[in-house]
């Protein structure tokens, strides 16, 4: 997607540690008008595919998600970060470790929201190492569920975790996918 | 908002501790066609008034203030619930207690975000005691912003946050407000 492109290159800030800034517009401050455009674009690319449910992850995982399920007209459901008093009952749930915080939580999602047979798109803003997507997958897959493919925002390629869900037979879509990038430069991939 | 109402009429569930689920619309899972009505009831309530951001908080705050700003035309910032690694630099922060966990946390923004002058509409999914709303009014303040108003999915009056607020001169608006509830029954205000 072009506009990501240009939206991450002029409003991104790289800072160290490989980590990409885009408070701006994507995980602080929210473009709402590029927004839409970004769930337009998801549904066209997934657009040959029949998705039941969109499946993401709080708290900078919902917005895109909902861009999404409006375009596609499904209903999104969100993991949460550790267990709190919103999910009783029974639940999904799978380990997490995040490279960027260096913390290790828990994506729970309740039984009720996810189920056998169903067909899931999994959104969410970032995919580095995957670890986060590796999560969502796996309450798919507890669930019994189909997982149609991933969309996310933006890839980091260099992290490795695209490929690797990749390499495991699942689509992955990026909106832009960053091969490499420093301080000065962001090199893309496929363009 | 009568759509609002029957919602929780039909998919509600009251629980001890004064607590209403509304997860498997509102804040776990979204239906996303309510939501886009949800956004157009907040647009119309404040069609009268000139707004420059929305301003919510995550994780459940998101969906709404997105959808209310997709329809608005205006973007939304999410103030963050403790200090994560995605908000570097200065930031505006108010301490707000949580009765629902009884835990004390910041919601904190950029300062890049708020800016003085800017008309600030404030949208969240409940309002009870009034606790995270306050917490956003003050962040506002901080700024040396001016807020427009509150709009909230659900409003539990007998809580009292929301009639506290409009006792200072804020309007707040909430697409149902709930006069009393037990496990059998729930009473709206206003009809």
């Amino acid at each position: 997607m072009k506009e990501m492109q240009e939206k991450i290159l002029a409003e991104g800030k790289v800072i160290s540690g490989g980590i990409l800034k885009v408070g701006s517009f994507l995980n602080q401050q929210i473009d709402t008008d590029f927004l839409k455009k970004m769930g337009k674009e998801i549904a066209e690319l997934y657009s040959g595919e029949k998705i039941d449910k969109i499946l993401t992850i709080e708290a900078s995982g919902i917005s895109i998600a909902v861009a999404a399920g409006m375009e596609i007209g499904v209903p999104v459901v969100f993991a949460k970060k550790h267990l709190t008093s919103n999910v009783d009952g029974a639940f999904y749930s799978a380990d997490v470790h995040s490279f960027t915080r260096d913390e290790d939580y828990s994506v729970v999602v309740s039984i009720d929201f996810l189920s056998q047979g169903e067909r899931i798109l999994i959104v969410d803003d970032f995919l580095a190492n995957g670890q986060a997507l590796n999560g969502l997958l796996s309450l798919v897959k507890q669930a019994g569920a189909e997982p149609v493919g991933v969309a996310v925002a933006i890839e980091k390629c260099f992290q490795g975790g695209g490929d690797e869900i990749r390499g495991r037979g699942i689509r992955v879509e990026a909106l832009a996918a960053i091969e490499s990038m420093s301080a000065d430069t962001i090199v893309f991939r496929n363009n």
